[in-house]
Formats: C-alpha cells, structure tokens, sequence
C-alpha cells in the first residue's frame, strides 16, 4: 500500500507487528551517493518529517533506520517504530525473534491517514 | 578503534568480515530527530564522504547503512560494504549466514589511513 507520493519519492508500507514503512526514490538509484545532492537532502528532510509522526503518533521506545538493497539493488530507506515489548527487542527487525509480542498500539490503518495528511500538507511540491 | 575525531563526531571501527564503520556524534542523541538540524546534515555529509571512500577502495557490491541503537538509546549509522560472495549476503549483517565467505578484499588497516587522510583534508573542522 502506498500512502505517499511526490515527483521524488513515494512510501509505501511494509506489513508488520511494528509500524514500518519504507521510502523509496521514484527515479532508481542503487546507492545513496547516486542521488543528485538536492534529492539527498530532500530524501533526508522526507524521513524527519515520517520519524517525527511515527514518533508523535506511537510514542515508540526507539526508531530504527536502515537501507539495504541487497536483493533489489535500489535505493530504499526502511523507517521502524520499536517497542521493548515487539518480538524482536532489541535485536534489529532482521535479526532473531527474542519473546513472545505483548503489543497494544493505535490504529495503523489512522497512521497512514495521518502520514498522508501531514506531508500532503507540509511536504509535498 | 577510532579512526577519525572532530568536535561533532567519530568513527569507529566494527571488527568483521566485511568493511564495518559506525559514525557516532560525540553529543549523544536518542534519535536522529533530536539532533540540531545543521548537525544532522554535517553527519549526512560525513556518511557521504566515507561511503564514497567505502566505495572507491573496495568496489562492493553494495553499501548498506543503518541506525538501531535498541541496546544503546544514542544515534550512531552502521555504513556497511557488501559482496555477492559475504557469509550473510544477501541478508543483512544482522540476519542468518547464507555462505562460507570466500572474501578476497584490499587491506583493512590500509582503508583506515585513507579515510582518516581524506576526513581530515575534507570535513574536518
């Protein structure tokens, strides 16, 4: 499901226990030093403005940020709300299953609602 | 083994089969968020500089960045270079082995004194 999209970029969601989108480049880039300058620093002003509403909507214990690409060599900034009490704490969301979930958190589907609303507004050309 | 020091940040080294930096900010922040915004585009522009290095020196197949800090609350980017033929690829670092390495890579210690020589020329303060 993608709940955003400019001329730049787009985000889509990656279903999970955790809040977890990811943001892609709509040009394709396989690394980050590939990108013009400009659509760096834009990409970097985009994933502020998702860490802060993941931060402000689920009140998470930490962010977790990564880009990979292994298997799809493409630009992709993977953005992850963690919770002490998520499967994986605190092990990376790649890494071994540590416990048994005990999550109770808002609606993911009024996130993305908000998400969209908020760079709608504040964000998009 | 710290490699490169300015008033805003250092980088230090992750012993591993494949080239592992992890840039800190000497000031500890929980999240990239919290970090003024001038410092967080100084650290984009340092990740810059040593994934170009990264990248230059070792020709890997791909770069992979990260920020966790699940254990240790504080901001610190994981800069990652991979190969086809790494144990893990091509999961992340932090997933299951895949492979015997069958790794041939230039000289590690000889990549730190590039960096810390580049670093210091270019970014430093």
């Amino acid at each position: 499901m993608i709940i955003y999209k400019d001329d730049d970029f787009y985000i889509e969601v990656e279903p999970h226990e955790v809040p977890w989108v990811k943001i892609f480049t709509c040009k394709e880039y396989k690394e980050l030093g590939d990108m013009p300058k400009e659509l760096r620093q834009r990409l970097w002003e985009l994933y502020d403005r998702v860490e802060e509403q993941m931060r402000d909507y689920f009140q998470p214990d930490k962010i977790n940020m990564a880009s990979f690409g292994n298997m799809l060599p493409r630009v992709h900034i993977h953005v992850m709300a963690r919770f002490q009490n998520d499967s994986y704490f605190p092990n990376p969301l790649w890494g071994e299953k540590t416990q048994e979930s005990s999550l109770d958190l808002p609606s993911f589907e009024e996130f993305y609602r908000v998400l969209h609303k908020y760079l709608n507004e504040v964000f998009a050309k």
